[in-house]
C-alpha cells in the first residue's frame, strides 16, 4: 500500500514575533541555524519514508506561495488551500478526499509543518511501525512522545499498557494540558505520553470515521472530492469548506473512537514551541547564551539573541530573550516569554497592522 | 569689566554610547527631550550675564562644523580649534590669549559644554557672585556644588568655613575621587564641594598664575597670541600647541595656588555622566520607565528606554537601559553602566571603526 503524507501548515503562530510575523509564520522561518526552514525540514525528515509526489501540504491561500518557494519539489496539485479555518478535521478529511481521489486508498501520515526531530532514523522507524499497526484493519494511530519533564503546555494520551500491538498500545483516553501537580502524577505512572498531533492511518480508515461521527463534514468533503479536477473545483471548495463544522480531529474522532493505538515515541521530538526552544535545539556558548548575528556580549549569561546585521551589544544581562529584526526589536525576560503575545494584542487594538 | 565666557566642547564622551560617537560626542546631543543640544543649552544658559560675541568656544577640528551647525551665531573667530588634546589647562590658556588679544582684560567664566543646569538663574546670580571675588586682586573662583550623596565618580573642593569673601569661601584644596566611606566622611562634615570644573578668573589672573606655575606652557601661549590674525596662525597653533605639556587646570594651578576661592552652588547641577542621568532629568511614567520612540511596554519596569523608527517592545523587563540607534542596539542593565566602555573596547581591538 502507497504511503502518502499531509503536511499541516496553514498554522499562524505568533510565538516567534517579530521574526514570525502574520505573513511569515513559523513553519516558514529557518530557526535551527542551518538555513532550512521548519517545513523544509519536514519535507527532507520523511523523504526515506514517502515519496515527494505523495506529500501533501494543507495551507491556506496567504501562504500559497512561500510553499511554492520554499518546496517547489512539491506537485503544485499537491497543495491545498483551505479556503477559511476549520481546526483539524476538515483540514484532515480535506488531504484525505485529495489522496483517495489519487489512489483509492493508501496510509496517510499525518504531520506539522513546524516540528523539530533530533533522530531521524528513529522517527522513520516509528512511522513504519504506526503503518503497520494503521493498516491492520481500520486502526487509527496517533504518535504519542514519552514526557521528559511535567510539561503543562500540552494535551496527553493515557494509553492502556496491558493491551499492545507490536510497539504500540492502545489509548484509553485523551487528556487536556494538565495541572503542574496533574502532571507530575501522570509522570510518575509511566503511562501518558504528550500528544504530538502526529497520526499515521488508511485514507479510508479516517474517511469512515467521518462518515460515523462527523457526518456532515463527511458529506461536505465529498463534494468537494467529486469536483477535484472539474471547473468547479475552487468554487465548490470555497463553498463546501466555508459550511464544515470548526472541530478538532481529537475531539470530533480520537476522543470518541475505540481503535487508537499511541507508539511512544523517542525520537527527540520538539514542538519549538516558543524563543526558549532555542535553547534546546542550538549550542549555548560557554556563558549559556545562544547568539546569532551581529553580537557583542558583555557580562551577559543565559541570553537567547538573534540578531541580525544591526550591531546588538549587550551589558550585564541575564535570562534575556533579544530579538532583533528590520522593523522590531523584542527584549523579553524569559519567564515571560507567554506574555509575548500581549504585544501583538497592543498591536492589534492600535491597528498597527504592519508589525503584526 | 567685559565678561566673556570659554566654553569646553573637545570631550570625546564614550558614556553615552551607541548615541554618542566619536564624531558625536555627548555636548552635541539632546538628551532632555526638547530638542536642544547640551551645547546649545549651555550658550542659551548664559546669554544674560555673556553676549554671544564674547563667548568662546574651544573644541578640536573634528568637531569645528559640528559648533558652525549648532551655535550659527557664534563668531567664526570665537571657534578656537586645538591642533591636539593637551588637557584643561593648556586649552584654558588658548582661550585665555584669545580673550586677551580682543580686551586686553575681562572676566572670564569656564564651562563645561555637557552638564545640565535646573536653576538657570540661581545660575546665572552664582557667576556674577563669583565675577564679584574673581575682579578683586587676582583670586580665582571655582564654583562647587553642594553634594547631595557620597558620589565617588567626583573630585571634591574641601573649603575653610571660617574664611569667606561675599558667598565664597577661600579653598583648602582639591581632593582626588574618593572612596564611598570618605565620600560619606566629607559629607558629613559639610565643608566639601564637587568639583563641577567650572571656574571664573580674571584673563590677567590666569596668564599671571600660568607664568608663575606653568610657565612653558605660558611661553608657547604668548607665541600663539602674537600669531592671532597673522597668515601663520595656524601654523604656529599647531606647532606650539602640540609641544604644550599635557596637564589638567586643577593640577597645574588650582591645587598649587593660595587664592582660590569657591561658591557652592545649589542651581539642580547635574554632568549628566552616564546613561543613568537621563532618569533624573525625563519624567519617569507611572511604572518608573523613561521611555522615548516607538515604544511598546508590557510588564516592564524602571527602565530607560531611547528608541528611534525601530519598534521597540519589551515584556517583563526591569531596570535596564535600552538605546537604539540606525546601527546599534543597546541592552545594558542599570548597574553594569559603567561597562559599556567594554564594549567600546572591543570594538576597538576588532577595528570595527564604523560603531565607535
Amino acid at each position: 500500500m502507497k504511503t502518502t503524507a499531509l503536511i499541516m501548515a496553514g498554522g499562524r503562530g505568533e510565538r516567534f514575533w517579530p521574526k514570525s510575523r502574520k505573513n511569515l509564520p513559523k513553519q516558514f522561518l529557518s530557526l535551527t541555524g542551518d538555513g532550512k526552514t521548519m517545513i523544509q525540514l519536514t519535507i527532507e525528515r520523511i523523504l526515506p519514508l514517502v515519496a515527494m509526489e505523495d506529500i501533501f501540504i494543507s495551507t491556506n491561500k496567504d501562504y500559497k506561495s512561500l510553499v511554492l518557494e520554499q518546496l517547489p519539489g512539491i506537485p503544485r496539485e499537491n497543495i491545498l488551500c483551505e479556503p477559511c479555518s476549520r481546526n483539524t478535521a476538515p483540514c484532515m478529511g480535506l488531504g484525505a478526499v485529495h489522496i483517495a481521489k489519487k489512489y483509492e486508498d493508501a496510509t496517510m501520515v499525518v504531520l506539522p509543518s513546524d516540528h523539530l526531530i533530533r533522530y531521524n532514523s528513529m522517527f522513520i522507524n516509528t512511522l513504519k511501525d504506526a503503518s503497520e499497526i494503521a493498516q491492520k484493519d481500520s486502526n487509527l494511530v496517533t504518535i504519542g512522545i514519552t514526557p521528559d519533564y511535567p510539561e503543562t503546555g500540552y494535551g496527553y494520551i493515557k494509553f492502556n499498557p496491558d493491551i499492545c500491538e507490536g510497539r504500540s498500545f492502545i489509548v484509553d483516553r485523551f487528556v487536556e494540558k494538565p495541572s503542574l501537580e496533574v502532571a507530575k502524577e501522570y509522570l510518575a505512572t509511566d503511562e501518558y505520553l504528550w500528544n504530538s498531533g502526529m497520526f499515521v492511518w488508511k485514507v479510508s480508515s479516517i474517511l469512515q470515521k467521518m462518515k460515523e461521527l462527523l457526518p456532515e463534514i463527511y458529506e461536505g468533503l465529498l463534494k468537494i472530492q467529486n469536483a477535484i479536477g472539474t471547473p468547479e473545483e475552487e468554487e465548490i471548495l470555497e463553498k463546501e469548506f466555508h459550511d464544515l463544522q470548526s472541530i478538532s480531529i481529537d475531539y470530533g474522532i480520537m476522543e470518541k473512537s475505540k481503535n487508537i493505538y499511541t507508539l511512544p515515541g523517542t525520537f527527540g521530538w520538539d514542538d519549538v514551541g516558543s524563543w526558549l526552544a532555542v535553547k534546546r535545539i542550538k549550542k549555548s556558548n560557554e556563558f549559556g547564551n545562544v547568539v546569532n548575528g551581529n553580537v557583542i556580549t558583555i557580562e551577559t549569561k543565559n541570553c537567547i539573541i538573534e540578531g541580525s546585521k544591526k550591531l546588538i551589544a549587550t551589558v550585564g544581562l541575564e535570562n534575556l530573550i533579544i530579538v532583533d529584526t528590520q522593523d522590531a526589536t523584542l527584549i523579553c525576560e524569559k519567564d515571560s516569554a507567554g506574555d509575548i503575545k500581549k504585544i501583538l494584542e497592543n498591536l492589534k487594538i492600535c491597528n498597527r497592522n504592519e508589525y503584526l
